[in-house]
C-alpha cells in the first residue's frame, strides 16, 4: 500500500509512523506532508523521509491518506482524496458526526464498515478509551448511562500542548516568570483545568459534547445517557477516566470481570491500581477499580486508562487500515474511480 | 484564649498559625509541640516560639487544643485533654465516626455543637470541600445522590507529599533517577493516582470511605446516596471534585445559582472555570460549571475547588474554635472541672 501521512511532524503524525513500522503495515511507499515544521526529520523503517506541503495534487496516487492534523486540513483535503479513489483515515473531528460515517473502534463495532464507505474519522482519543472500558459491559448488561470525570494529558493538544506543559513544569521549578497560556485555558504545571474547548449555552464543553456523542454513536446506543466532566491534567500522552454507570440488567463484579478479561486490547486488574505514566507508550486500555456503589447490582464505578496518542489516536487509526487491508478495500475504491 | 498546636511543625500546623494571626484570634499565649522537625523555626505575631514535646502535663492548662499531627497522637492526648477542660479541635480522623461526636462545618452545621461538647474533630479535607458546594443544593432542593470523582493534592498527605512531589517534579525535569514513591503508592510527578489509603474488600479507598460516612454526618443526611473515586494529582494545595448529583425536587442552575450567591464561604463562578492553583491559600470554597445533565431538572454536574490545608482544615478548624468562643463554651469545662 502506498500510505500517505498528514501532519507526519505532529505528536500523533509520529506515533502513526511509529505504530506503521512496530506493526510491519505492508507500506510499500510512504508520504509525510505537513503544513510547518517541515524542517523536523522524519524517520520510517531507517531512512529519513523528505516532508512536503500537502495538496491535492501531492496527495495523488496514495491507496490510504491518513491524516493527523488540524480539522481545517482535513475539511480542505480529505473529500478530495476520497473521491480520487484513497481510503482516508481521519484523526481530526471533522467528518465524525457525519450521517453515514461509521466511528470505528475496531475492538468494538468493527461491523461498521461497509464497502461503500472511504472515510473513516478517528473517533476523539477520551471517547476511545471511554468506549473501549464500556465495550465489555455493553455485552454483559447493557448500559443504560454513564457519568465520566476525566483526567486527560496534555499531548491530547498535539506538540504544542506537551510544549507548553514541559515550559511551564520548567518556570515553576526555576521559580522563573511563567510563559502565559496559550494552548491551554490556565497554566497546567501543578494544575488541573476543568475546560476542554469552548463551552455551549447549556454549559458543556466542545470536548464534552464531543466524548457524548461519539460514545452513543460507536457503542450504537442513541439513547444512552452520558453526562461529563473533562479536565486536563498534568500528565504527557495518557487519559485517564472515572466512569459511574448504570447497567440494563443486574450484574456483578465477578461477571464484568470476566467480559473484561475475555476482551481484546483491555488490561483489566483485579486488584490495585494503573496509573497513566505506567499506560503511556502502551496500545492496551486498562481498567482496574470496578466496584459496586453501595453494593448495588445495577450501579459501578471504574477507572479506565489509556495512551491518547496510540490508542487513542494513531494506533486506532492503524487498525481501521488494517481492517480494510483485510477485507481487500484499500484501492478498491481507486479501481472504481479507474473503471468509471 | 490560651492555645496548644500539637504539630506545629507540620503543614497544617504551620497554616492554622497562620489563620490564628490573620483573623486576629485573641489568642494570649501560643503553645508549640510537634513529634519531629523541632528545630524548624516557629513564627507566630512576630516572635519565635519554642517548640516543645506533646505530653499530657506540657498540655495542661490550655484553653484550647488544637490537633494537627497523627491520628497516634490525637488518640493519645486529646481525651486526656478534653478530661482536663480543654476543647480539642482534632484534625485526625481519630473522633469523626464516634456517635455524640459533632462534625462540624461552620457553615453548614454550626448547630451540631451543643454545650456538653468538648472534641470538635475538624472533617476529611475532601469532605468540608464537597459539603460547602452541597449544602446551598440541600438547602434549595433536597439532595439524593452524589458521585464525586476527585483531584486532590499533594498537601492532603502532609508536608511529606509536597516534598515528594517536589522531588519527583525535579527529578522528570532533569532526566536524573527519580527516588521511589513512599508517601504516594506510585510517582506523583506528571501522573494521577486513583488510590487514597488502603482498599477494603468492596474495593473502597479509606478516603472513599471517609468522604461517603462524613459527607452523610456533616449534611445531616443519613440515607444519601454516595459514590466515591478519589485520587491524587500533581497539585500543591487545593483540592477539586468533580460532583454529579440528584436533587429531591425539581430545580433549575438559576434557583441553584442564586443559592450559591446566598451561601457564606462560597465563590460561585456563574460562567468559566476556576482552577485550583487560583484558589490557592485562599479560605473560600470555589463552585463552578454548574449545569444540568441532559436538560434535567433533576439531575446536574458541578466543579468545586478550595484549599485543603485552609478550609480543609486549618480555618474550618479556627471557625469552629471562633464558634465556640462566640458561644462562651471555651474554658466553661476548664471552670467546671475547676469547681468539681
Amino acid at each position: 500500500m502506498k500510505v500517505a501521512v498528514v501532519g507526519a511532524t505532529g505528536a500523533v503524525g509520529e506515533t502513526l509512523l511509529r505504530v506503521l513500522e512496530e506493526r510491519n503495515v505492508p507500506v510499500s511507499e510512504l508520504g509525510a506532508f505537513a503544513s510547518r515544521d517541515r524542517d523536523r526529520p522524519i524517520r520510517f523503517r531507517g531512512g529519513n523521509v523528505a516532508v512536503r506541503a500537502a495538496t491535492p495534487a501531492a496527495l495523488e496516487g496514495y491507496d490510504a491518506v491518513m491524516f493527523a492534523s488540524s480539522d481545517d486540513a482535513s475539511a480542505e483535503l480529505a473529500e478530495g482524496c476520497a473521491r480520487a479513489g484513497a481510503v482516508v483515515i481521519d484523526n481530526s473531528s471533522t467528518f465524525r458526526e457525519r450521517d453515514g460515517v461509521p466511528l470505528v473502534v475496531p475492538e468494538v463495532n468493527a461491523d461498521a464498515i461497509g464497502p461503500e464507505h472511504r472515510i473513516f474519522p478517528v473517533a476523539n482519543c477520551t471517547a476511545i478509551v471511554l468506549v473501549m472500558g464500556l465495550a465489555p459491559i455493553v455485552r454483559t448488561a447493557g448500559l443504560k448511562s454513564v457519568r465520566v470525570a476525566t483526567y486527560q494529558a496534555a499531548s491530547g493538544a498535539g506538540r504544542a500542548g506537551l510544549e507548553e506543559l514541559e515550559a511551564g513544569e520548567r518556570a515553576v521549578q526555576s521559580g522563573a516568570a511563567e510563559p502565559p497560556p496559550k494552548t491551554f485555558v490556565a497554566p497546567l504545571a501543578r494544575n488541573v483545568i476543568p475546560q476542554i474547548g469552548a463551552f455551549d449555552e447549556a454549559g458543556d464543553s466542545v470536548e464534552e459534547r464531543k466524548v457524548a456523542f461519539e460514545t452513543r454513536k460507536i457503542l450504537g446506543l442513541p439513547g444512552l445517557h452520558v453526562a461529563a466532566t473533562t479536565v486536563r491534567v498534568p500528565v504527557r500522552t495518557a487519559h485517564s477516566i472515572v466512569a459511574f454507570f448504570e447497567t440494563e440488567r443486574d450484574t456483578t463484579v465477578a461477571e464484568l470481570a470476566r467480559a473484561y478479561d475475555g476482551a481484546a486490547g483491555v488490561v483489566f486488574h483485579q486488584h490495585g491500581i494503573v496509573t497513566p505514566r505506567e499506560v503511556e507508550g502502551g496500545d492496551d486500555v486498562h481498567v482496574a477499580r470496578l466496584r459496586p456503589e453501595a453494593g448495588s447490582s445495577r450501579h459501578f464505578q471504574v477507572w479506565i486508562s489509556g495512551d491518547q496518542l496510540r490508542k487513542g489516536a494513531a494506533t486506532n487509526g492503524v487498525q481501521i487500515l488494517e481492517l480494510l487491508a483485510a477485507r481487500n478495500l484499500v484501492g478498491a475504491g481507486r479501481k472504481t474511480v479507474a473503471s468509471a
